[in-house]
């Protein structure tokens, strides 16, 4: 298989990565929005200019592109549709229906085949909410984010007056995952789910108190939370804070039996040093999956929920049978 | 989709109830070996003799088979793929490949499609270790069982001189499975990731120290293994230990990075009250998914692996794109 990186940034690195543990997969370049000659690549990739992308209308079986979610995937995906097999992160869930459906239309008109919400949620914690559904259609369903990097919620920090530079954790209420996974199924507000912990480089003579409280009441970020705010050194953000860790659980309780009196219970937890890089794994094997959609004629948008498993494997499907069933 | 129950033990009574559960599930029979006016149902469900199968080859879309996979199902899923679609729980890992091919044979030719394996392990944890072996490439696989109950070594000691009643837990060694979700990868021998609990009753007058010792020698069953023996009265077996639960960890631990210096834990964990209760909900959603297949045209055999995980739900895509993804 052919891939190409459209987008040169954490997820377009991991991407590259991700296909050197990849064998059938062949890496054609990388396009960036930037100057080319500016971007080193982390292995011997080609890197090529996005404007570039055209002369690879056929050379490529499918395209990652690795833009962001709140401007540049809206349009960038449908666009690329018109010419590649494309897989995309596209991760803002409550438009995700709108995007499905502008990059079905210009795929099946243009007889390529696309998937959209690659990664792990949406994407693998996507597909566990599923299998879980239909396992134990009478019960109740927990997803948990975190303790990881929000980079929403940091930027949020960032454009308050007075801070230099900021991280910010999503955190789970560790005892109320631990009931949850013993069998107990509690209705949570939004304050005992999670919790966000910040670590703040203020600039100098800026009020502190001032900032915390702006974090502390900020709406929809953080004013539902329980938040604490920790003020930190450029130095300390950098050495202590520069990584992309996240983690997760997608929990459903559920129960069987005449009086539903046995009560199961299905976990899915991800632990993940580098978020992106991980996105990027599942972006390989999707790509791998809809490669062998496109072969067998199918056009038009997919999600993981289309993508039969074996798809995603790079081997026979009878080392299958012997050796993962 | 019409479903029929062929052989009424612990799972197929699970199935029954199961369906009151799925909507869009029509349950025609449960067709039985015994004598049928020795079987009463848990449900108002009409019950059939099994040699009353053959009137219903145009009646029913998918038969679920609910035998044993030690000497049933080997010559009955082939058997009925011939006048039905099939589903059934063998769950003998090493012969897995053989029945496939049986099953795929007979189906084929019989324009019928089968789903063999269907469960929890082989089942979900099948897919779980697939998923999460093309997330992480390079990565070690661990599969933890119980704490539940095994039929097979129970059996074992049923069959021991003396032994009036026994139940044996397969138990996971908890601080080894923690340290794996944390990220170790050890190396481990079959004696450090399990250890066997037996409940025994033992016969009046029977020499308890002679069974004991027979127990933890016992080649294959739990020579491996550090084995506790507990004995206790028939009362308190029949109170305390006639559940049947089970439970157990799928764990991939894997790296990315230039330098593989990201880790990543993948973990997906059942926990159930009732494994055949379990196994019953996975082979209604899975018959649900190949109903849709048969209807497609697709013949043959088919395992969890080839399911499209949106053919497993009952309702309509767009909701899945909306509200799960």
């Amino acid at each position: 298989m052919k891939l190409g990186i459209y987008g040169y940034g954490n997820v377009g690195k991991g991407v590259e990565l991700a296909c050197s543990q990849n064998k059938d997969v062949e890496l054609v370049g990388i396009f960036t929005r930037r100057d080319k000659s500016t971007v080193t690549p982390l292995l011997n990739t080609k890197v090529y200019n996005a404007s570039e992308i055209k002369d690879f209308k056929d050379k490529i079986d499918v395209l990652a592109i690795c833009g962001g979610s709140a401007t540049e995937l809206p349009t960038m995906t449908p666009e690329l549709a018109k010419d590649f097999n494309v897989v995309d992160t596209f991760d803002t869930h409550a438009k995700i229906f709108e995007h499905f459906n502008n990059v079905d239309k210009i795929a099946k008109e243009n007889k390529h085949v696309a998937l959209i919400s690659c990664g792990w949620d949406p994407g693998m914690f996507s597909l566990n909410r599923l299998y879980a559904n239909v396992l134990l259609p009478n019960g109740k369903d927990y997803t948990f984010w975190g303790r990881g990097i929000s980079q929403g919620h940091s930027d949020a920090i960032r454009r308050i007056d007075g801070v230099l530079d900021a991280k910010q954790y999503t955190v789970p209420i560790e005892n109320v995952v631990n009931k949850i996974l013993n069998g107990e199924t509690p209705e949570l507000t939004t304050r005992q789910k999670h919790l966000r912990e910040c670590y703040v480089v203020a600039k100098e003579g800026a009020d502190k108190n001032k900032i915390e409280n702006e974090i502390k009441n900020m709406p929809n970020y953080f004013a539902d939370y329980d938040t604490i705010v920790n003020f930190i050194t450029l130095d300390e953000l950098k050495e202590k804070h520069s990584g992309m860790p996240h983690a997760g659980f997608v929990i459903r309780t559920g129960t069987t039996g005449k009086d539903n009196e046995h009560k199961h219970t299905i976990s899915y937890n991800l632990n993940l040093d580098s978020n992106p890089e991980f996105t990027a794994q599942a972006i390989v094997a999707f790509s791998r999956a809809l490669h062998k959609e496109f072969k067998r004629g199918t056009t038009g948008c997919l999600t993981a929920f289309d993508i039969r498993p074996r798809d995603l494997y790079v081997g026979d499907y009878n080392e299958l049978l012997k050796h993962m069933l």
